[in-house]
């Protein structure tokens, strides 16, 4: 099992030291990375670096592209930024958008189907939560790099009495939730059943798509949903929880989930 | 001219009604928008409809594809999400992809080498300002859809006198930047020049690279900036200011063009 937190030389490769009105002051790091598989070139995504073994396995992941920790070599020249997955993948990666391949164009609907045909209905699967430990969730994520900077996103792993087992940061929402399930494929805690997600932003389609592939029962943001957020998260069956905060949180699909 | 909000016929198609704890409740609109030129799918993004055409303008203009409005065709059939924009392009698009012709391979300074290619350097033009009035613009931007939801990012752009002259949301944040770039080269304001541009969110290298395309001296953003839109904007000449509110802002880049 991994540390669940940011050890600190991660934290020392993921802030910059610049200067702000004359001063030192400490910024988030975004640079280029990207992910090859056999050598070819898949996807370019901005990132916080550290964690990039997580972050390659879990975008393909999350792409339904693999499903099981696959070997993955770093470039020499760090400074090139590029990360080789070892393949073959499940499937051929050019089909994966959804657009090209629903009958109705390009659409919701379009976008719910695809993710509908490679994640499982969690079903009546899943842990029964109180409301007030959703309402928790957030606090619980221990941010190191966040409290430097205020300059990223993060998302925790917890189980079901709220202890945090794993948390990422990214200034890419979407990079922290792929860490975060690419740490979870190495370690072999895919698919997450009766884990809890939480983000510290706000909950996209994007963002449910890849819990949705994960297995995650329940999702819980600090910020608000969008509408495709909720239609997915109700077609899966996850229970999604937004503007989660001490005292209060939004609970806008699989209220069955959740007691008090 | 056009109006500088966002009219109410817009608001209603930004806007959802879903059911959160067995109550009506309101979220932003998400759905995806294909972005064709001249029959060719060019690019999908996730986004808050209404304002498409100013979506797909602003889009190509930032990727230096379009330097003049173009005639756009929304799809009859609403629901297919599809814009088809008139063409020629300025370049092939499938040179867009910075790391793909940088020497140096995937790193930030390819990607701060293929904006420099495309968009001019500010140089000692644009406006002096209060730093005060930076604290201020935040406020200044109105948005509708965000009061309503707490789910949409904005953009603003001012004059130097603080009075704002557009704003658009969208759950993407890039894509309220793409909304009024684009409707800022079709009603004749590009270059910017002596503008000012506010951000509701955090500053990235992708704000600060679409900003440095309109030509933007000064931008300002409500969270925190990364490192390489700091880079980015000071390799382009131009203010770049983070953590905007009423008696704090921090400056990162072009000091020399806040007074006080």
């Amino acid at each position: 099992m991994t540390e669940p937190g940011i050890g600190e030389d991660a934290v020392r490769r993921m802030v910059a030291t610049v200067s702000r009105d004359g001063e030192p002051d400490l910024v988030a790091v975004e640079e280029p990375l990207e992910i090859r598989v056999d050598g070819r070139p898949l996807a370019v995504t901005m990132r916080t670096p550290a964690h990039d073994e997580e972050l390659a396995l879990g975008f393909l992941y999350g792409e339904g592209l693999i499903d099981s920790p696959r070997e993955a070599g770093l470039s020499e020249d760090l400074a090139a930024n590029t990360i080789d997955v070892a393949g073959p993948l499940l499937r051929d990666p050019s089909t994966r958008n959804f657009y090209a391949t629903s009958s109705c164009g390009v659409c919701g609907k379009g976008a719910l189907e695809e993710v509908a045909t490679l994640a499982p209905h969690v079903g009546a699967a899943g842990p029964i939560v109180d409301r007030a430990l959703l309402e928790t969730l957030p606090e619980g994520m221990h941010q190191p790099t966040f409290e430097l900077t205020g300059g990223l996103h993060a998302t925790g792993l917890f189980d079901t009495e709220g202890a945090l087992l794993l948390v990422r940061e990214d200034v890419g929402r979407h990079n922290a939730m792929d860490k975060v399930v690419g740490r979870a494929l190495l370690d072999g805690m895919l698919p997450f059943r009766d884990r809890l997600l939480c983000v510290s932003g706000r909950l996209s389609f994007e963002l449910v798509q890849k819990a949705a592939m994960a297995g995650a029962p329940v999702v819980v943001g600090v910020g608000a949903p969008s509408s495709l957020a909720i239609e997915l998260a109700g077609d899966r069956g996850i229970t999604l929880a937004g503007f989660a905060r001490r005292g209060s949180v939004n609970i806008y699909t699989g209220a069955d989930r959740v007691r008090g």
